[in-house]
């Protein structure tokens, strides 16, 4: 290419390689990047390096926080007798949209994936058993992903705490609210009618 | 919601606000820069700040370079008495991909739109007039977006050149190479008819 500025290619790629933006959404990233006041682009800057430098994992449930305890942990009024157990910290979000849990969480930081190299000792399985002998934890609900990875991760979770005398239970399968059953796929669907309940 | 953390809840922010990119897009790059390591993390800041810092208009045709004149104006190949109008310094990545054209470029940095406050002042206007002057220009050629704006932008400018005695010329219009008849707007076709050539 006859036009070339260097540190606008650079610009570019940094953006090219986050998750969900190619080469013509980077493009234009960029340049609104250019676009921005000097003041802006320090905002950006601070915003990324403040993130980097004060976000650091809850010392109780792994989940990311400024804090010592995460808002959740450090909350008094929440559960502490109930785990809910979830690969990553947007889980949590997910979770805490539906204002309906009231218990603690544990972020794993990933599934155990062979094919990925990911194994339980990469996840913070360690610390969730550390919690419960020193917490009261009467319930640990399993919110893995629905996927391979996922299940596994929670089958090989809930076999080291049911010898220690926890309930493990597991997120229900079923056809999502709103959908349509005519699109649900087979495996969903034999769930969901595996999973019936009374009416 | 019960889990908030304020360096994360800024970063999303910031990311929201890029073009093309909503609520779960930021999220999901939020939590992928705060997944870089440290050293990851300084480069994507560097690149902000150094994009910002170092890029500045070309003094001859207002592209956007790091040096005092950009790589196509102070490549002694091109043929400088061809000029290219555009809205926006990524028309001429665009053009420059076609590796067809060989004159330099004029970046006007938008185009009039009164809708938007941004009259003919706001634009490199005055800066392409004067290169009338300087250099030994026989042609210039609109190269404007196909809009309203665009199209108002190159008549203006037209009138403004004709009497300095330059050619004008303004990119052809016509249905794009690949796309299928049926679905080409009456507009374009109408201009497609208009503008047909001798085989």
């Amino acid at each position: 290419m006859g036009y070339n500025v260097v540190p606008l290619a650079k610009l570019i790629e940094q953006f090219e390689r986050m998750p969900g933006i190619g080469r013509k959404s980077a493009q234009r990233i960029a340049f609104y990047v250019l676009n921005m006041t000097d003041s802006q682009a320090k905002d950006l800057c601070n915003a990324i390096s403040e993130a980097h430098e004060k976000i650091h994992q809850c010392k109780c449930c792994c989940n990311l926080t400024e804090n010592e305890l995460c808002s959740v942990c450090s909350n008094a009024s929440r559960d502490k007798t109930t785990v809910c157990v979830v690969e990553d910290p947007r889980d949590v979000l997910a979770i805490e949209r539906t204002q309906d849990y009231k218990g603690t969480y544990h972020v794993l930081h990933g599934a155990i994936s062979p094919m990925n190299g990911i194994g339980p000792e990469q996840l913070t399985i360690k610390q969730l058993l550390a919690r419960m002998d020193d917490d009261e934890v009467n319930e640990v609900i399993m919110a893995t992903n629905p996927t391979v990875e996922g299940e596994a991760t929670a089958m090989y979770i809930s076999r080291l705490l049911k010898p220690m005398g926890v309930k493990v239970t597991r997120l229900a399968y079923g056809v999502p609210v709103g959908a349509d059953l005519e699109y649900a796929d087979e495996v969903t669907l034999s769930r969901a009618i595996e999973g019936r309940q009374l009416l």
